[in-house]
């Protein structure tokens, strides 16, 4: 029997997945990008005001203004000497603006300066009387107006050109922000795994059928969308049929059952036939009875098959530990296990070289485990995490344990 | 101005979300029950067998082979005296029997057992030769045969009418599974706010709409659909248009852009004239400008208004501060802030009674601020999280911070 480190390779190091697709930039959350990305513009592409206020090119003390300029004027104004323009913040600025004056500095609110231009005859005058002031300009404003420029720069938040996001990032609500600010509309990104379910098991004309439903709900927390493809009796030709037709329409095939080595356990005998083996039982607790395959598909691909143990508790604690890895791996996402540390509530150990996955509910800082039999789903149902154990490793009660929380 | 606390306090008391939905099972993934739920059924239905093995009544040293049951076999069959039947793991247990005793004990595996019977003339006689038999028995089987009962009762997993799950309950990969045991297939959740996102601002004209992008995530990682329903110029009427339609059918409405003090940031006049202003401007940093409102839709009801500042850093933050808590909170979840601790690279310090929301990346164990301006995409979009610095706190380098993983 292997290791459950030895299995996970097997899977992850055997199957890979390079297919891509072009998506639109509004499809993208939560994707892993198959290319670098680049800017092909600037951000901002032009030179802008971080103030309501004045356009002028030299350090006077009056100016004669020329035109207005507000958010969305994309005319290439330009002014010199004595000229100023009025800009808004956002504005794009005329060519020859070194300072933006803040309206401030001319002692007025920004609601007087119409009247303000109409009675002045459109000169502005700087007024940087510092009591008057003081109030308006607030603290943020220095006293000299040419101290700042309150130029926000072409190209300050990104160069065009620039390297946005590398091949393998996956977009969030963050860095969707620096491809929607680059015009990026479309990407190319990996593929998501088509996974088909397959229950097998004549007791499921007699009990419901469990495992479809946490295998199928652990595929959506991976972010993939499962697909159940129904019940096999315990009969060969039936599970070879429904497993061939799966293995043309989905990149992964997960069975559930019929693992264990009684006269109706076909799934092996079915791998066998379709393809091969890749192992068989592995030393982990619970979820032994474990069994990997391959085979080729119509196009003459190959295909993973995991095929999961029956028991309800196996099967969830198999698909955490076996299919969420091997599906992140798929999706080239890292696999983040979210670790916290508690208290255990009683002593636990690994015994023969077997890793142990103990689930456990968290009350007051103190994991408690759950396991009470591995075909009843209480015994995980409520659990928040697994107690990962192995090496002969032995946890003293009330000593702190690593929680891989689900 | 107010706190974030008081703001989101605000948002989060006032607005509550009752809706609920008839969903199958299969589409419950993530979704919050909205009932307590029961199970009409015990699991297992019936006392079944542990092992591939005999059901018998007494404790005897030979039976009479009278039948055989494998899982999926529904009949009501009885054993007594030295009667037995063959059972295989997971059978339905005949009436009276008290013990299986697993085929390891007759001295053969299972693969010869036909054999047997053929030649034993349908009797079974146990051979508890140990040295003959410990090495089928493996070490988990004791040398008495009846030490251990093998049988799984019925209800031993779920008993017939117990509580499941709670109200409040999110479905989960695991338990999923007691509902799917139960054979509950239809569950009432709460309804997902539906969200209707709106940006504005006349450069949106010259420049790429960043806002409405990096919302739209935000609402897509709290587990909501988001709808972009378009840029509007800065134009009270145009703006009071696209607000009153959308606020008709979503129950969360979010503008960005314009809510500034300028002549040309109408947001604030469009809220009062549908509805009224809850607040204005709160005590943090970045994102001041935020102002929430509230109006009544076409069918009386009221409905909330975020209006989130245009600046996209801002905006991003907010989003994380304000709206994302909001939307958890309308889908009955815990917030489940992600917090680690890290060094942070440089001091840090709030002022002036506001709380500051500073992104930084992660690099070696050590927190590195990442904002340069709240106007630049760059201050947030490689940030891995916020440390949220409040009451004049200041933190040396060096010191350990909480960082709000994103």
């Amino acid at each position: 029997m292997i290791s459950i480190t030895e299995l996970n390779k097997i899977l992850q190091s055997k199957f890979q997945n390079n297919k891509t697709e072009k998506i639109n930039l509004n499809d993208a959350f939560s994707r892993v990008i198959a290319e670098d990305l680049y800017s092909n513009i600037a951000v901002p592409p032009y030179n802008k005001s971080n103030m309501d206020g004045f356009a002028v090119s030299e350090k006077l003390d009056k100016y004669v203004l020329i035109d207005e300029v507000h958010a969305g004027d994309n005319r290439d104004l330009s002014i010199r000497n004595n000229e100023c323009t009025w800009v808004a913040t956002g504005a794009k600025l005329p060519e020859g603006t070194n300072y933006i004056i803040p309206i401030e500095y001319l002692g007025i609110e920004t609601e007087e300066m119409v009247n303000y231009i109409k009675n002045n005859g459109n000169t502005i005058i700087l007024n940087l009387n510092e009591e008057e002031n003081h109030i308006l300009r607030n603290s943020y404003l220095p006293n000299n107006p040419f101290e700042e420029n309150h130029i926000v720069k072409k190209g300050i938040d990104i160069e065009e050109g620039q390297l946005l996001l590398k091949k393998g990032t996956k977009i969030n609500e963050r860095n969707v922000g620096l491809l929607a600010s680059s015009g990026v509309n479309e990407l190319n990104v990996y593929s998501l795994p088509k996974v088909g379910i397959i229950s097998t098991g004549d007791e499921l004309k007699l009990i419901n059928d469990v495992n479809s439903k946490t295998i199928g709900n652990m595929v959506k927390k991976a972010g993939c969308e499962p697909k159940f493809l129904g019940v096999s009796k315990d009969d060969f030709a039936e599970l070879r049929n429904i497993v061939k037709t799966a293995l043309n329409e989905y990149d992964v095939v997960i069975t559930s059952g019929g693992v264990s080595r009684g006269k109706k356990d076909f799934t092996k005998r079915v791998i066998e036939d379709l393809g091969s083996v890749l192992m068989h039982r592995a030393k982990i607790k619970p979820g032994m009875p474990i069994l990997l395959g391959e085979a080729i598909d119509e196009n003459n691909i190959c295909k993973p098959l995991i095929c999961m143990p029956g028991n309800v508790t196996s099967c969830v604690i198999i698909a955490q530990v076996v299919v969420y890895p091997f599906l992140k791996s798929l999706m080239h996402e890292n696999l983040n296990k979210n670790i916290r540390q508690f208290k255990i509530s009683e002593e636990l150990y690994s015994q023969f070289d077997r890793t142990i996955y103990m689930p456990v509910k968290i009350e007051n800082g103190v994991a408690y485990p759950t396991f009470e039999g591995s075909n009843m789903i209480k015994s995980v149902a409520y659990a928040e995490g697994l107690v990962e154990i192995t090496d002969d490793k032995k946890y003293d009660k009330d000593e702190l344990v690593d929680v891989w929380m689900f």
